[in-house]
């Protein structure tokens, strides 16, 4: 028996933005992978190599393969997820950088009419909280779809992650469990609206 | 004579956030440094060598050479005077990502307590005002000292520079230069403040 619409894996693209090693948000992100639905797959992709926007190079004939790589990530995806630390109350400049690559061209980019959620982790209080208003903005101007949600921002993350790198604190895995459910249930919604 | 205080030079680093080299903001930042009052020396700084940023090499064995001078270059100067394009109504990634070495550590990086001024161009409506927006809220948590002013917000860029890449439009000039002037007393206020 084929497997209804409904039952279908959605293929959710993770992107991480730090490009520390042991990043909180790293670790976020691959949490998140293993806490997921069974039809929520949640595949990471690493902008370490996507290199400083340049609009010079950002043309068919000279867009760099990690650029290109990236937008088709996106493409194929149903939806994206970000796990973001806060850079001076701001969106990382890396990670800024790549959604600038992928924003292009205005309106009618990868992103435009994409799915997309957040999630955070911050050492202090913020929990990312201001990094993330910040990322709203920035992607609602590609014409993403902002999932419309509470939120996970994690305080303290030193508290919440073990040594290995597992989120273990038993209240923030269910919350992030309950925020992925939702984000599932959300995308297929989306999936089902006439564009 | 020596010079007074009042007459010596201010040295202000100029940081363009657009690598393209045809860059309106290029331009506008070299347009500003022709305009200025004698006594305010612009001195343009290029982040285009500025590494994407990750804690793992934000040590002072491993940091960058880039970001070595970039955090120098900013220290040995009195101001700084950015000259940015939005990118996705936010700060451009390659901007953010400059900030974002220049502002370790935090409260105590070469931006805490360093006088900063903005101008924007763009080649739509926007004039970077919301970039403007989020930049200032970006440099305001390093501690820098965030000059208050009606701000440099040039729209319809293609109608304001020349072919040659000069700012060419009279009104537009003349409000560069009065922007500049202000700047000049207003930097000079600043230091004359205990800290």
């Amino acid at each position: 028996m084929a497997a209804t619409p409904a039952t279908q894996p959605l293929q959710v693209l993770g992107i991480a933005g730090s490009l520390r090693r042991a990043s909180y948000n790293r670790q976020l992100l691959e949490s998140a992978r293993r806490l997921a639905p069974p039809a929520l797959v949640i595949t990471p992709f690493d902008i370490a190599e996507v290199p400083l926007y340049n609009a010079d190079h950002d043309t068919d004939a000279a867009r760099p393969e990690a650029v290109r790589r990236l937008k088709q990530a996106i493409a194929a995806s149903d939806a994206v997820l970000f796990a973001a630390p806060e850079y001076n109350h701001g969106v990382p400049g890396v990670l800024q950088n790549a959604i600038d690559w992928a924003s292009r061209p205005a309106f009618a980019s990868p992103l435009a009419g994409k799915p997309v959620g957040m999630m955070g982790a911050s050492g202090g209080i913020s929990g990312t909280m201001r990094g993330q208003q910040a990322l709203k903005l920035v992607l609602m101007s590609t014409l993403a779809l902002m999932f419309p949600h509470a939120g996970i921002a994690i305080t303290l993350a030193k508290d919440k992650f073990d040594a290995g790198g597992t989120l273990a604190h038993e209240p923030t895995r269910e919350l992030l469990a309950v925020y992925l459910a939702d984000f599932e249930r959300w995308v297929r919604r989306q999936a089902a609206l006439p564009r």
